[in-house]
């Protein structure tokens, strides 16, 4: 049986709540845009919203789950339940299952019970279970798929708020978590602030573009007046 | 032209009719805990739900379908039409088309014709047609997609009732087939009561979690007061 | 940096209109059993209706995008706008940009655009975005998926209205598109009429087989009655 030492972080830095509370109006192609502007990588490939119509914006708690051998198994009952004893409301919770598709490590309870505390919703580079009950519950959730398959006996914790890696994304704890139906990215906690400038900036000039559209002018025109090519190009 | 002589079984042993409707408050997940509680594997993978929120238990019909070779192709007008003088109302088809995305084997009429004789809905190692038709009927439908495409004189019967391979699981004429948002999976026959024993279990103790958690423990303490982990572990 | 010098063709010959509406009842299926009536390949693999429940049917107006070299990142402000100016109502818009997914060529303000001209829809082999607004407006849209990352400074027109290839299909501007929640496919221009016939033989048998299953005929015996393996069967 081998050595059992979870890396389990308490007190994390989050990015401020007025910040996430300013990204709740942009979409992900708003804030990935910015993104670039500012030389930074956040979209998660691979991940997609399984409940459509819902938007979900906060900071990390990360969770890194690894396989249990054979021999360990039955030796762990814990797949992590303190995870709710450390997150807070408007957290997203973010879970590098390596990718996993073949066992599940989220399901119904867990919604059930991040929905009571307040989380903002769930993101998996792996699968989960109960589909039927988190679609009844609205609650936003990006992975890979759904399995009627249990991670228990399967997977162990690794670290809770340790940096991991979801849809070739690195995820720190803290970090901003934005997703909507297109998709789902990160913003480092410490580049938010200027990353939601510019989120704004994009957003202003897109909303701007379509109203000059509809009152006559062509894309092309409206574009330009509204230098919307210059808005995603990385700064200089 | 090669001789064309599937094998065709027309009497199967079925699950019994009260242990079907015993199922049926049961979702994937709980019936596949149950399942490892017994050391069997019955989860396909790969195989999706294509119609959300419905429900479909029953025992399985099987179809296995092997490509038609080229200098065959025009000599053969059946694809299985009389697996519906086979198949009895409750019953669910189970189709081995070999994981093929290429043609498919499956769409409106044959949809039509099982709703009229009260077939519970098909699972599919392969993909089917008429969707938006198939989306109105609500008709419980699993399988790896969709493609206009048919498999008319692509594919022959092989066997009704034999043995198939269906998302990496073994199905037998009679086994029971259940399948919800999650996923699909496999009951067999001679062992449905006991599955369906442990499977009332994990569900009451998922469902004395949540009242728990409704009422004020943690999930942690929740789930040691119900023993779930014990629960959801291979018997020894 | 290397030469900029998109194909650009702006009059082309469409599949006429009065083909076009009488296409508009018959189902991708319906059609597809057509082509191989007359030996033609048009169905796409891979791309899949993004928004169920709408129907697709129109001559194509086609678009190339190739990689912008990195050396050439910032000395292009053109994605295709001028399109708009190319495009008649009716239209759908083919997009061929090489089935990548790690980048869009296709969001809302395109769709918005292509709304307001009354263009019938867009096909991509690759990616989109701002999927949540492009839901609400119903627009019909077949794709590969969604993500949140610009295409802008990643890619170029290499041509509009040149020959593309689209899920595994060749498509040339004017070619009639359908598309339905089963998937979509291409009739060649100038077969569009005997398709449109045969098809039309299709759907008329199909919907007589159905009606005769309501009267109390087997399956097989309707089938047989209204020659349907004939009807689905190259011409000799």
């Amino acid at each position: 049986m081998g050595d059992y030492n979870p890396t389990v972080i308490r007190q994390i830095e989050r990015v401020p709540k007025e910040v996430v509370e300013a990204f709740r109006d942009l979409s992900t192609p708003n804030v990935s845009d910015a993104l670039e502007r500012n030389r930074i990588n956040g979209v998660m490939e691979g991940i997609k919203a399984m409940v459509q119509g819902v938007k979900m914006v906060g900071p990390a708690i990360t969770v890194r789950y690894v396989p249990l051998s054979p021999a360990e198994q039955g030796t762990k009952e814990d797949i992590g339940d303190y995870l709710f004893e450390i997150a807070q409301p408007g957290d997203v919770i973010v879970i590098d299952n390596g990718g996993v598709t073949t066992y599940t490590c989220w399901g119904d309870i867990l919604t059930f019970t991040a929905i009571k505390l307040g989380i903002a919703g769930t993101v998996i580079d792996g699968v989960f279970r109960d589909y039927d009950n988190i679609l009844k519950m609205k609650y936003p959730i990006f992975a890979k798929g759904t399995l009627p398959r249990t991670g228990k006996d399967r997977l162990q914790i690794d670290g809770i708020n340790v940096p991991v890696e979801v849809g070739g994304i690195l995820v720190r704890p803290g970090d901003l978590i934005i997703g909507d139906d297109t998709g789902v990215l990160r913003v480092p906690k410490e580049r938010a602030q200027e990353v939601l400038k510019d989120a704004k900036e994009v957003e202003e000039a897109e909303r701007m573009i379509i109203e000059s559209v509809k009152s006559g002018l062509t894309l092309r025109e409206a574009r330009q007046r509204y230098r919307y090519f210059q808005l995603q190009r990385a700064k200089t």
